[in-house]
Parts: structure tokens; sequence; C-alpha cells
């Protein structure tokens, strides 16, 4: 892309660092995305080093993207939305990174994903990809539910299905549980022909790993398996508890987000569906009105303190 | 200990190395233990290097532990049970190691267990610890049932049991369930204040960190709590499966093993707390048995071509 705007003090970098890829945008004043940029994991809790390669990288692949590639990061400023930085540890990390950029907002990547969705600081968002997790911002007041990481927690999220799809099946070719479709589904997805080859595949398997074989108890179920309904019905329940307790704190809008919204959606019951709201623009945007929101914030109490 | 036996040719170490720790002992001709050796984890399937170190430096000090330091490991034979050597690239790892012995027969961990339980080629163990996994060996024919690994597989095992309660908390605390006894008391354990804690402090933890919670489970469903009422049910529940798979196949005797043991014995039904029996030895004494058939089948082979 390119732009004709040379008022370069108006371009904002936006980033969304998610436990798979970063994604960065380059937006100018009247919303405008000029370019965007994929890196590699941005999931500090799994890797600070990798984390701020990956934020540094995916907005330079933005820049490039915007055929602004002669900008320096340093001339730039930032809002980056993170997985993890409601951890203590994690945030105190980040705060110390000597980033390359001229200002840098920091956000946890729920809250840029409800600003996203919402163009508003009134929202929630039911986030399932990889993960899964709730988040509501109302009155100023942030909630999150859920979203504890696997395998203990992010239940409903793609790592979830793949993960319990697996232990199903291992049971089953065990002969302790009846056999299921998903049985033939998994040995014919991993490329496996028995319990031990499976086992030996997703040995130290992560997230990313169980998240790919999520679509197939999906699909299972929806040929009538009573394993992957099982399944689906467990998860399904989760997010909808999830939404009640997001519900409940009287959000203007909930969006649902991430990779699994599609399969999920249709399993919710209708009056849920009716209350979900299409999300706006997506999280990398939302981490651009972040940073102009706490900019105008800055710069109105710098204006106090001046005064 | 101190041996007078001055035949070392007719000493034989006996090893079991299993995910947390390797144990080894010195063992004689009359069944006599005259040293034992621990060091540090033993499963190739977690690292070739650390488990092959393992092997060696327990060996080591089992002879030392027997006064026979001066001893060389090149000059005595051993026999090896490992977890892990069912799966095809792990066998092969192992057999390609260039080992310390004079001769190393390998066997799967869970062959040995069953050797040392019942002192004969006929029997069935059902092992939960860490991990938990079935075997029976019944005219020659070995079958394992279960124990795929963490957290896809060992339901029923220390670390199923702990992140069962983990996941039972977080949900708990995060108001998604009713609130159990389990909730304070995992908290109390993990020195935590709530759910964001807790999710810092397990984040990527491993099996034997998960094991560590799994009597709290125990302890709360003795107190009655619904919750870890309902683990415990389920857990026993699959532990019985596995014992009626094993007994189908008609072992002469069927054990239990592993550190979890003397929890879940308890919450079988009676009928079948009355088919086990209790284990003979240790695995580590099964891994001699075995080295010594081995040998006495090589040395007929021998005999027969020679003959």
């Amino acid at each position: 892309m390119f732009t004709s705007s040379n008022n370069y003090k108006e371009l904002f970098i936006g980033i969304d660092g998610g436990g798979s890829k970063c994604k960065a945008i380059v937006m100018n004043n009247k919303d405008e995305i000029l370019g965007t940029g994929i890196s590699g994991p941005g999931n500090p809790l799994h890797g600070f080093e990798q984390a701020t390669n990956s934020i540094t990288e995916s907005a330079k692949l933005a820049l490039k993207d915007a055929g602004l590639a002669h900008l320096e990061l340093s001339s730039l400023i930032v809002g980056v939305g993170l997985a993890g930085v409601n951890l203590p540890t994690v945030l105190k990390q980040m705060k110390a990174w000597r980033h390359p950029f001229k200002q840098m907002f920091l956000a946890h990547d729920l809250l840029i994903a409800c600003l996203g969705a919402h163009h508003n600081n009134n929202g929630a968002v039911i986030v399932s990809g990889t993960g899964s997790c709730g988040f509501s911002c109302v009155d100023e007041q942030h909630m999150i539910v859920g979203g504890h990481g696997f395998p203990h927690g992010d239940k409903g999220s793609g790592a979830w299905f793949g993960l319990q799809a697996a232990k199903h099946v291992l049971l089953s070719l065990d002969g302790i549980i009846e056999a299921s479709l998903m049985n033939d589904m998994l040995l014919k997805k991993l490329s496996c022909c028995d319990a031990i080859t499976i086992a030996e595949v997703i040995t130290d398997q992560n997230a990313t790993f169980y998240a790919q074989l999520a679509n197939l108890v999906f699909d299972a179920a929806e040929q009538g398996d009573k394993a992957a309904l099982a399944i689906v019905k467990e998860g399904v329940e989760y997010i909808s508890s999830l939404a009640h307790v997001l519900l409940a704190k009287k959000p203007l809008r909930l969006s649902m987000l991430g990779g699994l919204t599609p399969r999920l959606k249709r399993w919710l019951d209708k009056d849920l569906q009716t209350q979900l709201s299409e999300p706006l623009s997506a999280p990398e945007v939302g981490s651009v009105l972040f940073a102009r929101q706490e900019l105008i914030k800055q710069q109105g109490l710098n204006a106090q303190q001046s005064a």
C-alpha cells in the first residue's frame, strides 16, 4: 500500500501479540490501515526475547507494506496488546524492555481486542482461538474470566477441544471406552496407525499443536458422533457460562473473536446468539485506538501540569 | 553394605529408570541386595542424555553403597527397565547407546515392574505414580493399556489428579462453578492468593509438578468435598477399567504399584480389592531377574549354535 499523507506524526502502529503470531498495522488519523505485518509468536509468557523480536519485526513489516520502510521506529508511537501482561512478572519484564519506538503504550490483549471490536470503552469479548478467555470493560472496570492457559485453563478453546479429542481417542483405542468416529479421523490427521504412534506424536506438544485438532471434533459432532457431541457440548457450555458472567456486567456490546468462533457460534443457544454483535475491527486496530487514548490522557496531564 | 562374596561374576545390576528418578541395585545370586543407588530422571523420552547419565550414575552409586566401588561397570551385566522404550524412536536411541556395562539387557519398565512384583513371567500390574499405566504378561504376550503420557493420557495418575484439581479450582475462583474446599487447599499449597497467581505458578509445569497436588484431592474427598469426590470417582473408575482389561487376560496375579497406590486402593470396590496381590519385590529386582533370564536364553542359543 502507499499513502499520499506526509504527516507521519499522525501515523500510529498497532500491535496484537498472540501465542502463535504477532500482527501489526500502520494506521493514519483517518482510521485507514496503510500496511500490515505478521511475524512469529508474541506472547512474552512463553519467551520474552521471542515476543519482543516479533513485535519489532511485525512493525517493520507493516511499515514496509505501507511503503514507509524509510521511517524509523523511533519516530513512531505504538500501541501494543499482549497476552500475559496481566501477570505481574511479565508486565515488569515488558516495562523494562528497551523498545525501539518513540513511545510504547502497553495493554492486555483482551482490552485491545475489546476496543477493536466495539470502538468503545464499554463492551465485552469472548475469545476462542488457540486459547480461550472472557473480558469485559464497563465503567472503566476490567474483568478477565478464564484464560489461564493450557492445559489447566482455556476450556472451550481450540487447544482444549484438540486435547479432549486426543484423550478420548487414546482411551477408545485402548478398549477402555467405546470406539468413536473421531478415532479414524485423528489417526488420519496425524498419519498414525495406533495409540502408541499417536502418543509418540503428541508427547510434549503445546497448545498450538492441539488447536489444529479442534476442527476434527466439530466435524465428527456434525456427523452425529456421540463422543464428539459430548465434547462440543461441554466446551460450548463453558463458553456460554463465560458469556453469562460477562453479560451480568451489562456491557453495551458482546462479541466473539478468535479462530474457533465460526465453529462454536452455531452451537450456542439462539437466545445467546442474538445477544452477540459482530466485531467492528481487529484487535490491532484496538491497539491504535488505545495508544491514541493514552496519548490524549498524557497530553491532558501535561497541559494540567503546565497550567 | 559389604559382601563377603568374591564371585563378582554372579553379581548383577538392576535398574529402574522412571520419569523423576533412576533406581539401581546390586544383587548377588542368592537374591540378596548388596547396595542401592538413586540418581536423577531416567526416562529417555524426556532427554536421552539425562537418562543415560542417570543410569550410569545410579549404577555407580549402588556399587559404592555395596562397598564395591572398585568394580568396573564394564565387568558387570545390567538389566535396565525404562519408561518409553515401547516407542520405536526411543528404543532405537537406547540400543545405539555406547553404554559402559559388560552387557545390557533392556526392557520396558512395566515388564520389569511385573517381573519384580510376581517373580514370574505370568502376571499383571497397574502403576499409578506420577503417570499411570496397565500391563500384563501372560503366555509370553505383553499388553500395555494406557500410559500415553501427560496431559493427554495417564488418567488416574498423580499428575492427572493434580491437573483436575487445578482446572476445577480455577473455574471455581472464576465464578463459573461452585466454590469447593479444594480452592483454599490449593491456594495454600501453592502459596497463592487468587486465580491469576495460581495460573502464573502452574504455567508450563510438568507432570511431576501436578503429581504433587494429587494428595490434596484425596484429602478433600475424604472430608466430603463434592468436587473432589467427583474427581476421585472418575480417576478410580479409570483405574478399575484398567484392572478389568488386565484381569480379562487371566494373569496369575495382579498388583498395584506406584506412589498413589495407598490413596487409590481404598476407593476401589471391595471385589476388585480382593483380586489384588501385594508386589513381592521392587521393579529394579525385576530388572535383575530379566537380565538373568535373557542371559540364560543367550547361553542356550550359544550352546545350540556350537552343538
